[in-house]
């Protein structure tokens, strides 16, 4: 068994963290960790794991990671950064949700975080943790950061096109919406229920943090700088990312229903849909699947693809222990089987 | 026109008083005060309210409630106590929404709200603003403690059967249920959207701050002391609050609907349904209108009254405005006459 | 009084029209008809009208309509095009929420909505119903077509830089976002509450019916030929419209702002919001209103214009009495000028 | 393995045995019928089951059920009456989650459902597939009757307080709210997202059909008839119910947390929460753990008692496979295993 450790467990990435670990047939949660309620059981704080841990928050300045094959980050930005040092010099492996080694160029980091970065020396060796992409690296890595979760989703749709070299990279637009669990257990009034349900909005239209990361990973692909403009949007429901992203193609020839199945049909976690179907976040409510559908409006010259991903999943805990499993050598999908919840 | 001062202007009966007060044809705003908002233009906090109101926040300090009419307090339960006493001294009549004045016993509020009474010698005069049962007074009044919202709904519900003593006032159950704007517009984890949406539990089952106000309620209307069990629960949703009340029949014979029809024939905000309907929250949204059932399952000897509400509305801002117009012998729908948005 | 007759009252924007129509200073609704509920009380279908309207349903073939001044239909569409020609022949004014009217190319119309065009002839006449476009014919016309509700958000928000001449009109995307019930009070599997709830996905990709009419629209706006990308979502919450607008500026020099503040200061349902804002759907919740926002993300060559609107509102019943009003000579904001109600 | 075949799979009872099935250790799904769908893949109608079944629908003619070891019954009632002899002829074992065979007393099943029994022969032998009653009988039945979801949150809730006899039987209150699901997945308006969202209603109040089964279970527990008054309400939500229990102790020296946790303490899907505490319907969303509290208000007589479960888990399809693995003498929990999904 592989014992895991859990950084700022209180959460909602702590918390799915602990959901899927549950039923992981080769992964025994050892510690979680929170400053604020140490002592205190963790089916307390999330009575949903009442008789599945037996198991309290314990002061991360207690040790407790030490005897931990692999540690998870799910804290806010800028915590990782102190500790994850200390843990690798022990030979523990870390994989990190938040953003703090996600951007290779350091002094983007700080423009967009705002904050200077505490463990500079350790950001070029951190292997970005999108499998699709990065799978062998992954496997070799001491440290993962693992993507945000518009990210992941606006990566994934484009993905093909770029590695296919079938767009206009200059003008890619990327219209995301993301339910309320993506800004995190904090007490706020902006998404109180009260406020944020039945209603819809943009924010961030001026410039939201995942836009420097997502830029990275698309220049990555395609190997060129890209011209993107991301508006992320605030969905009233709790899990759920969706993205339609638009492109030009330069080729207008190509079976773009055929390439997309091509691309991922050997990846566990991206479900390419049936030609004209349309994507619906239930229907990876709890799963780590992506799923994808392309299309060509009015036969133009225009590609839009949609793409679903739960945020908490394949957008943050799920792809963390997909990269666990690569990591240590385990099937791919190891505890991360079970079918979304719907309805 | 009536010059109407609100304090406590940024929650969610505050805005609920600007937007009903918007299309009142005889009352001006002509100042909202906000310790933490001071200058700041109401319909900037509030957007809806844009092209309605050219006001700002202003400081309570500031004597900006000194040529009003009328003051309504929209603030938590504390605030008024300490304010009311001048604004009287002033010639300026009060219409609290807090629980500042709402309960006679003066050493009962101060168990229940945890604190001393800072105004206990006005307790005696405030007049509990429930119009059905108390509209002689309110047309008297300088001081109005206007009801809870859930002790609205549960003594309207009450008050044919107690009225006229059909029941076994000893074992009265009130089981209710309010959308989460009831909590306020406060930051707090337990009403975020990702917390309390698609979800449903009682709280405070071992005792609620509005208890000791019902059973008054019910006390003064039956005459004699009652036994009542409160339970509330949080609804998914923004508005609205649905009772649910149980009692035993002491007298079978009696016809349920004739009675509620009669009792209420001349109320111009409750609507007593056709036999056999079941009211619906929405049905009332944003209107002050509460829609009442009743129920005798399987001819038995049980009653059940089926009771909804808009607690910004009639629960609130729409009965302080009711008693306003009464206080001020204007129509008692003044500004209160839009139907509910439904769907 | 205007004496003012609905056709097909049983839907949403039926239901819409009398709750608006029920506060109008100036129109009396002496008429509602439904084939399937006739003889049954309006308010029994729509309990939140109960004490506002006196009116039964009757049958669409017993004459209902002939007193009166104006009819709305509010019906599918294929409904009007029948009865418009006699209640014209009569005098009576007519204003269409349904599809019927918009689209001037006859063949066009009877390609997107598979049926044959029953009256053709007095498709030419009908003026379209967007009052901050067409106002002077509209106050000449005998046969008004209210816009589609995602049509008049994407033409109001692309208006002032079609006008202006200001981006690539080759290149528009309207990515929108509706609640369901604009998509009406029908029985069906995929707008159940457990189906549509807590979840989010596109629709139409290939080809939605609104694209005809949204890009008519643009192109008599433009003065030409336009090519528009046109995406619907279906969102989870009842009410409200968002378009996020993209396009690529030929002009980067011009002040977006004040472009957007100068075209409709004198619009009483536009409202651009402060320069950095974006629009909640909840903040028009119920009302007339439009409010736009318009951003240029880092400063670079695309515009992206947030727009929301009350899909049943601005987007439906409000536009039409919007355009009554303007008919009959009335302020334009008569019966419209109850904020939005928020929470 | 275990051979499974699931009758009337299209909807929600259905998909979620399949959700569920999935990732069961030892039951192998082999038929899924459907007269309307037949040919069609699941996970065309299901697409949160895309990837894990390579099953379509068949004809329930086909003789497609005769291999299997179990078959369950997902069907509208009067649907499993007539084909269940034929299967256990087969030596087919049936887990009917229908009302079909749930009261005893068939001229009352007759009088509730409106409809003779086609199988009144069977209704002895089936066995009510309660496993914290009826474990014993459910360990050797051919044909288990699953209890309804109502019924089994007011049971579970009930049970402890009349198995030791410690309230009045004569005034039992079942005070329900349930999820939307529990409705189906037919199209209906009711059930609408812009009928159902956003509200709250009782329904059913003169009588539901799950009045008579909740009747038969309380008295079978209490050794004694019961009076009972039991008021269903809809929650503006997919999954859970949540019901309040009321009851007149007649003993009051009883430590009721004491009681509740000893006869619960051995019972793999009944969690009795810390005192005091308030049971989320979120906390079991996905799950087949019912959670409880037990409350006595104010010290009174009144016990409170509040039981929350997933309508489609524990209140149907986790509980028949609950009884399905009893049946085959596997261990109880297995398949059904997952923490719920919060948040």
């Amino acid at each position: 068994m592989i014992k895991a450790g859990i950084v700022g467990g209180t959460g909602y990435t702590g918390v799915e963290l602990l959901r899927l670990l549950a039923v992981h047939p080769e992964v025994e949660v050892c510690a979680i960790t929170s400053r604020g309620e140490a002592g205190r059981p963790v089916s307390d704080l999330f009575p949903n794991l009442r008789g599945h841990f037996d198991l309290s928050f314990s002061d991360p300045a207690a040790g407790a990671l030490d005897d931990c094959d692999v540690v998870f980050f799910a804290t806010p930005h800028g915590v990782a950064q102190s500790t994850v040092p200390g843990l690798l010099a022990k030979g523990i492996k870390v994989i990190d949700l938040s953003a703090d080694f996600r951007i290779r160029d350091v002094a983007l980091w700080e423009q967009w975080y705002n904050q200077p970065h505490a463990c500079p020396e350790l950001v070029g060796e951190a292997v970005y943790g999108l499998p699709e992409v990065n799978r062998d690296q992954i496997r070799r890595a001491r440290l993962i950061a693992c993507p945000g979760c518009y990210p992941t989703s606006v990566q994934l749709g484009f993905l093909p096109l770029l590695e296919a070299g079938l767009v206009d990279v200059g003008d890619l637009i990327a219209n995301s919406a993301s339910g309320t669990s993506g800004a995190g257990r904090q007490a706020s009034v902006g998404t109180l229920l009260a406020e944020a349900s039945d209603s819809f909005k943009a924010y961030g239209a001026a410039g939201h943090r995942h836009l420097p990361e997502i830029r990275q990973g698309l220049e990555d692909i395609a190997g060129t700088s890209v011209g993107l403009t991301f508006i992320p949007h605030l969905l009233p429901m709790i899990r759920g990312i969706h993205s339609t992203l638009y492109a030009t193609l330069s080729d207008k020839t190509v079976d773009l229903q055929q390439l997309y199945e091509a691309r991922f049909r050997d990846e566990p976690f991206v479900d390419v849909m049936p030609a004209g179907s349309h994507p619906e976040t239930r229907t990876v409510r709890g799963s780590n699947t992506c799923r994808i559908s392309v299309f060509r409006p009015q036969g133009g010259d225009k590609v839009v693809v949609l793409v679903v991903e739960d945020n908490l999943v394949k957008g943050a805990s799920g792809q963390a222990i997909q990269n666990m499993n690569i990591l240590f050598g385990l099937p791919e999908n190891a505890g991360l089987m079970a079918p979304a919840l719907l309805p």
